[in-house]
C-alpha cells in the first residue's frame, strides 16, 4: 500500500478460467490497474465460484488460477499496491457465507436475474444445486468481509451488488450494528472487444486473442480477422464499420483511427497492409505483458510468494470483520 | 482417548438451547456416556445450527452453549474419552458445507421431511431462509468431516443421515475417491420421559425438570406432578398408567416398579407418600450431577480449557479431511 490516502476499499474478483484474453484486459484489468492507484484494492481469484459450474470436472481450477494470476501480474496488477489473493485461502469467506445464509430469504436468491438465465444458458450441466443458488450470497460475503465501498462490475453483475446491499442492510438492522457498509456499484467503462470473427470475444467461440500471446504469433492471428466482405480488390472502397481490423484499430491506435477509416473508405489502403499496421501496434502494446509473463514464469516460487503475502493481508482484515460479526450474532471467538 | 481399540467414529451434536432436562438426559446423554467407552466420539455443540432458527435473536447462543456443556460434563461426558467441541470453533465445517453445496441438488434438500414440517410448526419465525434450507447439508458436513461411521439420532433425524449418505456417495462418485464412509444410523434407545404434566417434556410446555435442579428443589417439582385424577382419597385404588409419578418411577426405580404399581392399584399407598419416595430416588440419582456441576461452576476457566482442547483435536482431524477434499476437487491447500 502506498502511504497516500486512498479513496476507499474496492473488491473485485474473477473466476479462474485459464489464460485471459483481450476481452478481459479491456473489460476489467485495465480498470483494475488504474483503480489500484486510488483505492485499497482486493483482487480475488474466486476459485470457489468456479466450482458452482465446474464441480463435475474441477481438475483444472488450480492450473487456471495460476494462469490467470500470471495474466494479472503481467498486465500491471501490482502486489505492492493491491491485495491479490485466492478466495479458497481465506476460509472466513465460507464462514461469513454460512452465517449470512441464516438471515437471507430464499426468495431473494431465487429472484436474482442471473440465476434462471445461467441455468437456461449452461445446458448440459446440472446447475440445480444448492451452491449454484447461493452463489450471489458467496459473492456478498466476498465483498462484505472486506467492507468494500465500491465494486467494479459489468452490467450483468449489477443485480448481485444490489443483492449484497440488501444483505448488508438486513444484517445491520437485525443486529443493530453498523458493521457492513453498503457497497456502491461501479460499472466498468469498458471497450467492446470483438473476437477475430467479429462476434463477441469468447473462449467458447474460439475467436480470442490471449493477453499472453507471443508477439511473433500476433500477425497470424490478425490475418484470420474478418474484413469487409464487400471489398474484393484492394482499391475497392471499404466499410470500416463491418471490419474487425477497424474495431481493433479503435482500441490499439485510436490516434490514427480517422486516417485509417478515411484511407479504407477511399480504397487507398489494402486489407493486408491494414492488418500489418494493426499487428505492429498490437505487438508494441502486448509485448511488455508477454515479457513480464516470461520473467514471472522463470521464477516459479514467485506466484506462491505473492499468493501467500496476499492471503495474509486478506486474512488479517477478514478475521477482524468476523470477530465483529460473531460478536453481533452472539457467537464466541476463540 | 484410551489406548483400547475402539469400534469406530461417532459424531453427535446438540443445539445449545440452555440448561438440559431429563428428556435430554434419557433421550441422548445416557447413550453418549455409554458410547464414549466403545467409540471415538465427537460431541459437538452445534451453535451454528442454533442460528438457523434463532438468527433473529441470537443473544443467548453463547450462554446456552456454556450451560449445555456444564450439563454434558456433569452427566459424565468425559473430555478424556470423547472430543467435546463447539461447531463454530472449527471453521472447516463451513468450508466443507460450502464445497458440498456445489454438488448437492436443491431437490434433495427440498425433499428432507423436517424442512416443511418445521416451517409449519415454528410459525411466527421467518424460516424461508437459505440457511434453513441448507441445514441438513451443514449436518452432513459435521458428520463427514470426521468420517463418522455411526451417528446416534432420534427417529425424526434419521432422514438427515440418509441424506448424508447420499451426499457422501455423490462426492465419492464424482471425484472417484473413497474419502467419505457412509455413516450408519444408530437409533437412540431412549426412555420416554413425560413432563410433570404428563405431556412430552419440553421447554415450551413449561413442564421440565432440569438435569441441574438442586436436590432440595426436587420435592417441590415432584409435588406438581399429575397423578390419576380418578383417585380422590388416598385409599382409593389408582391407575398407574395415567400417572406421571409412575412414569418417573419406571425410570428412576425400575426395580421397585411392580411393587409400586401393585400398591397403587390396591390403594395401599397414597400419592403423597408415593411422591416422597420418587423425590428421594430422584435426589439420589441427580445429586452427583448437581455436585459435579457446582464443582465445574467454581472453576470458571475449566470450560474454556475443555473447549480449547476439544477444538484442537477436532481441528486436527477436520484439517486432514479437508486436505483430501480439496485435493479431490482440484483446489489448493496452502
Amino acid at each position: 500500500m502506498t502511504a497516500k490516502a486512498k479513496k476507499g476499499v474496492i473488491l473485485s474478483g474473477m473466476r479462474p478460467t485459464g489464460k485471459l484474453h483481450l476481452g478481459n484486459l479491456f473489460g476489467a484489468l485495465e480498470n483494475w490497474v488504474r483503480l489500484q492507484e486510488d483505492y485499497h484494492c482486493f483482487f480475488c481469484i474466486v476459485d470457489w465460484h468456479a466450482l458452482t459450474t465446474a464441480y463435475e470436472n474441477p481438475a483444472d481450477v488450480q492450473k487456471n488460477s495460476d494462469e490467470m494470476l500470471l495474466d494479472w501480474l503481467s498486465c500491471g496488477i501490482d502486489p505492492e499496491k493491491a491485495v491479490i489473493f485466492r478466495q479458497s485461502d481465506v476460509k472466513e469467506h465460507a464462514e461469513l457465507h454460512l452465517l449470512l445464509s441464516m438471515l437471507t430469504p430464499l426468495s431473494w436468491l431465487e429472484r436474482v436475474p442471473t440465476y434462471k438465465e445461467q441455468q437456461q444458458q449452461l445446458t448440459g450441466r446440472n446447475l440445480s444445486t444448492y451452491g449454484f443458488l447461493g452463489y450471489p450470497l458467496l459473492q456478498a460475503a466476498d465483498i462484505l468481509i472486506y467492507k468494500a465501498d465500491v465494486v467494479p462490475v459489468g452490467e450483468d453483475q449489477a443485480p448481485h451488488i444490489e443483492f449484497t446491499r440488501e444483505v448488508a442492510r438486513r444484517f445491520n438492522y437485525l443486529y443493530e450494528k453498523n458493521i457492513f457498509p453498503e457497497p456502491a456499484t461501479m460499472l466498468n467503462k469498458y471497450k467492446v472487444v470483438p473476437g477475430i470473427d467479429n462476434r463477441k470475444m469468447s473462449k467458447s467461440y474460439d475467436n480470442i486473442i490471449e493477453i499472453s500471446l507471443a508477439p511473433q504469433e500476433i500477425p497470424a492471428r490478425v490475418r484470420r480477422m474478418i474484413t469487409d466482405p464487400g471489398r474484393i480488390r484492394k482499391d475497392d472502397p471499404g466499410n470500416p464499420l463491418v471490419c474487425s481490423i477497424y474495431a481493433f484499430h479503435s482500441i490499439f491506435s485510436p490516434e490514427e483511427l480517422e486516417k485509417t477509416a478515411a484511407a479504407c473508405r477511399k480504397g487507398e489502403i489494402g486489407c493486408v497492409e491494414c492488418k500489418n499496421n494493426l499487428a505492429a501496434v498490437m505487438q508494441q502494446h502486448l509485448e511488455p505483458f508477454y515479457l513480464q509473463r516470461r520473467a514471472l514464469e522463470e521464477s516459479p516460487g514467485k506466484l506462491q510468494e505473492i499468493l501467500a503475502a496476499g492471503r495474509k493481508k486478506a486474512q488479517a482484515i477478514a478475521r477482524e470483520t468476523m470477530e465483529e460479526v460473531r460478536s453481533a450474532m452472539g457467537l464466541a471467538s476463540y
